[in-house]
């Protein structure tokens, strides 16, 4: 029998009058459960053992199971635990480290897994990006390929954490052998690393939403990351010069922003062509939250440089709303509340099987 | 008959227990529609052909004009169908290129068209300034005369795009060239440039709202544009002094912000000289939104760098509320819902003449 | 008899069905006043003359007494007129320049006054840190000593203006020798300044809640400062090394932000610490609003640099709320409104001494 289709005789067995939803204590998940509560849904929250504390705090969760590490999320017994609670998953970027090994995960999960591999291979990302025909970032083969300014960054989502500017193959080599030095970067981790150009522009990240209940893209959230990069604009560059200064792009927060109105055309077009071809690479396609990672350059022109198919921490800047979750529901509207709008509406119209992979 | 008894005479024959909103579908268009359906207005939104998209997405429009362009605005027919839907239209940054050719329009606009005008020339602008008698920064009328770091702007509001800093008459030369041989900016639009002392501080906007009903000043929104330059500060010196950097001040959006408290009576003060000497220079002087672009420097000196009598983009950031709106009205309040708020409280106390022109 | 058994007498005196709540009109004024209206509390604005406008404008404070200075709130008169009116007072960063002084004030503060002394002494903040071993900056005891990017801070939360960077004991002297001579700074205030280690890296400033009468810290706000010194990150490194650029660190307002979740164990952790030290330091402890002042470096580890505790002037990103203050109260809450949230429990519970000092 295959995955799918395993976990859909999984939903078959719920009591759907008493889902709960469930997530790991970690990247968005006081978005997730307080948005389930909202809802009305009971919550359940998996911690690593020591790092309760802030969930017990916020209190949005009804139950918590604690963990020695995430990866017990694939124990049966777990598992077992979670079916018992009726519960649907919903995941996040802390899920990415166990993307490969979900197959063997058979509780339902809200979203589409086969498109959150997606996010672990930066070439498949291309590929997608292609198909979709949106602008993306040229990207170079080789660091000998290297003749203006470039950004290397590694596979998966890592936080940013070590990501690194450089200007010519000789660039490359000299700050690629102080990464490894330093213990930033392992050897392996940093010849299988994607050199992107770096467009100089203003980063914009898109929380989208896209409803197979209302078959629409809905624009939920938009922010800005701050990361330890933004730390060196706040020096003047006499002193930058002094010193050897080795920002990164380890992310710490997120700003809310609002867009230029007339730009937003380009965001959906991209949204739609992405979700367009989600349909052909990954069934069902598309299923709630997903963000498109751009950047703006000097004309205005947006280019993707990445994607993610989940709910992606920026959209916590959206809590208890965002002026365009505002303008589409007129009351309080944000990620996690959003997925367990959809679930319950779902449930209302016997079409959860269409939610959940 | 002057233009203003026209476009009154027009009012005269509205019907008032139906009065629609209409703007065109551009630059603040989901702010003011959201706004005037919050308030119980039917509205119209008149957008170009291909860019509905975004206005049918948000459900923000009851009726969808489409146009080749925005200039038909002006013709006989749309004028018509406004007018049939006792239309009050409400003014924003994409009526700006319109402007001078504003007399064709008999359809009442919310605000001072009149005052709409002095966006277009700095100059005007300056004259404002000065008779109010607030801080701005030095103007330079020739690139001989540049003594220090200035900025260089076209006339109009033109998103920012071209922008560019000089510190010398040498390197106004240079870059000059640079941007007409790039086509980022044409020879005469060069000409006519104005070369701005630049304040290095902090750029603050303050979205304010005049209202005749209650005869006030209210501070609606606070933002901080977000600009492609803002890209720069993400790259360190080293990296900089390496490439040939042509960051522009091309508006991609707008972050939230709010001012040290302490500081809030010089943008107050400046407000209210700006709407008195407003009376005299374009009867009947401010109604409804303006903003005042500032920057505070290394004393939080507020020097007034600009400003837009109507609307502006940044205000999005305080949808559904600013932390002022929400101090102010202890609601969800936003500029786009204030002035349908106040065209609905204009109706109620028969004062609706006074809001437009 | 001693102050605090003074202070608890005059309350023991108030009419606790009928108490007001009052502050001198400045820094979080609006944020404290609006939310003790919302909380049903009459209010009181302590106001400079001519600094009016600014309360009266946004119809918050209920009286308004006017005074030529803020230390008039020493006077017996006026602390009469505030016990007639069963004030408690709110401290913000307004009251410390009146530190050390305010053994002469007997009306009830809202807070620890104890605590509030620490901020005017860096040394007495770093025995705090050190007690609740939390990370903070190194500190060079002498000019000589620097030998990495340095920040030179005044004693006093001063608003930032005239901080400097270093990073050699030439560059000390130089600036130094520049700072007196602008007047950007006095000798003595230079003699008794703290040379602190510069982290490279994101700030972060938290705005907690400690309740004594939930026992728990809540976290109601997360800012990011907005100071002059942001505006040199828009101005390209060429330009810069041709100018003399002065970037000091006045503070001209804050930005919402919120962090990537995963961090949020540090702050709280450092929080708990730091409340737990300041009942063993300054009898009874933490009460209410306190904000730590943090940054994170590289590794995303978080270093403190300063404590306040009292609200700060950030918190007001998060009117009418923030997405921590709503995840954790599912209504509109803000700082003003959760000191008078738990006055008005405390006055139910019979534990108002328990809040004040």
């Amino acid at each position: 029998m295959k995955l799918r289709e395993k976990i859909l005789r999984v939903l078959k067995d719920y009591d759907l009058a008493n889902i709960s939803i469930a997530t790991l204590g970690s990247h968005s998940a006081l978005n997730i459960l307080k948005g389930a509560k909202d809802e009305g849904f009971e919550t359940i929250c998996i911690c690593k053992k020591g790092e309760t504390a802030v969930y017990r705090n916020f209190g949005v969760a009804d139950k918590i199971i604690e963990v020695e590490s995430f990866e017990e999320l694939l124990k049966k017994d777990i598992q077992d635990l979670l079916k018992k609670q009726n519960a649907i998953l919903i995941p996040h970027g802390s899920f990415n480290a166990y993307i490969g090994k979900l197959d063997a995960l058979e509780v339902p999960l809200f979203g589409n897994r086969k498109l959150m591999e997606y996010e672990t291979s930066r070439e498949k990302q291309r590929e997608w990006f292609r198909k979709a025909n949106v602008r993306i970032p040229k990207e170079f083969k080789s660091p000998e390929e290297i003749d203006r300014l470039c950004i290397v960054k590694y596979q998966g989502a890592k936080g940013g954490r070590g990501y690194f500017l450089v200007s010519s193959p000789e660039e490359f080599r000299r700050k690629a052998d102080r990464m490894i030095k330093n213990g930033l970067v392992g050897q392996k981790e940093l010849e299988n690393a994607e050199i992107q150009e770096y467009i100089l522009g203003a980063n914009v990240y898109f929380s989208f939403f896209y409803s197979p209940v209302n078959d629409r893209i809905e624009l939920i959230a938009i922010d800005r990351r701050y990361e330890h990069v933004d730390g060196i604009g706040r020096i003047p560059a006499e002193e930058q010069l002094k010193l050897s200064l080795e920002p990164t792009y380890t992310i710490i927060g997120n700003f809310p922003v609002v867009l230029r109105e007339s730009l937003l055309n380009q965001a959906f077009e991209s949204a739609e062509r992405i979700v367009e071809v989600s349909k052909e690479i990954a069934y069902p396609g598309m299923v709630g939250a997903f963000c498109i990672e751009t950047i703006f350059n000097e004309r205005a022109e947006l280019f993707v440089f990445e994607i993610s198919a989940r709910i992606v921490a920026g959209t916590n800047v959206g809590i208890p709303s965002s002026p365009y979750s505002y303008i589409l529901f007129g009351e309080n509207m944000y990620m996690g509340r959003r997925i367990a709008r959809e679930i319950k509406i779902a449930i209302e119209k016997g079409m959860v099987e269409e939610l959940i992979y």
